[in-house]
């Protein structure tokens, strides 16, 4: 297959997700139509049927998209050298969500909660999203030893139980970020600072 | 009104709110029509539009149902004296939410996430869910003071930031309980536990 034709290929299929992506942002998968979409997208009705058959294959498209994105958003902090401590990991980790849902055209986040949603009740969707979050927790599983091995972290402690705990510090974010629209990394990571602190400080503060 | 009408009011309510979180848990809000929710009710459909006059207002009746059953089960243990610790707390949150979740004709936490992604496209559900969410972080603003009085965390930390923080503890389990079936209350909260030992133990462990 010629190169220019794969590329132009994989821009038009982008083209298609990001539009259907402002539409799910709006709507939601289930009042997101295909007629919708090629609205959105600006294309004829016959090419984005040519990349997506059915709204069954662009809702995988799209939840592939915002989870792989968020993935790869994740994916340089998980690798950092020297390991950062939980705290910063955290800090880190919701500034980049907050970065990565600024910046795109349409707010990822909210796609992301579609996901989730889309996730409870349609199994092929639940085997995508559970996968990703599977890899995403395996990848906190390497840091999490790292941060034991660097003395962060009780050695003896399950680092797959704390990847599943520390997972959860992503969804709590987003949702309250969307939801009662009051919170920024930096308190966000303040706040997990002072319950991390918690057994390290049993009476009253020295400062 | 004669005490008998008023009792049979709201039972019926109640039969017809969880006759439609079935139909929500299965196939999520926008799917689920009155059609639907008529046939699973048992009623009429004169019946039901007796009661909620569109699918608008059912669908507030449902989030304001799950939140304030979340919220009641949650309630006790805010308030339990003397107050437990942060992973304390955070085993029996968990716990109570599988209770209800499996004790109930319907799973509830399913319902709350097609509640969170209504919350993120729709005004007057995001002001219901932001409001609960706000209620339920007050709580723990009231619970996480008595912890620093008890000592159990830094007494200068903001107490407002440590319950955003916390609040992260329940989307986060129920999500890897819906999507990824592979989290128990007591491995979440060694999880936790781990991670607030992170700083008290900043050596390999002496056990």
């Amino acid at each position: 297959m010629p190169r220019v034709t794969a590329e132009h290929r994989e821009q038009r299929r982008e083209q298609i997700i990001l539009a259907a992506m402002a539409c799910v942002a709006r709507e939601g998968f289930h009042k997101t139509t295909m007629a919708d979409v090629i609205a959105a997208s600006g294309l004829s009705a016959g090419a984005v049927y040519g990349y997506f058959r059915s709204k069954e294959e662009l809702i995988l498209a799209i939840v592939d998209y915002v989870l792989s994105h968020l993935d790869q958003a994740l994916g340089e902090l998980l690798s950092l050298e020297p390991v950062p401590s939980p705290i910063e990991v955290t800090r880190q980790l919701t500034t980049r969500i907050v970065e990565h849902a600024e910046a795109a055209p349409v707010d990822i986040t909210k796609v992301v909660v579609a996901a989730w949603a889309e996730a409870v009740r349609h199994e092929q969707v639940r085997a995508e999203v559970g996968g990703r979050i599977r890899r995403l927790r395996d990848r906190y599983v390497v840091m999490i030893r790292n941060q034991q091995q660097a003395g962060m972290i009780d050695a003896t402690a399950d680092a797959e139980q704390v990847a599943k705990s520390l997972f959860g510090v992503m969804p709590g974010f987003i949702l309250q970020r969307l939801v009662t629209q009051d919170v920024t990394p930096q308190e966000y990571a303040e706040g997990y600072a002072a319950l991390l602190q918690a057994v390290a400080r049993p009476g009253p503060g020295t400062d």
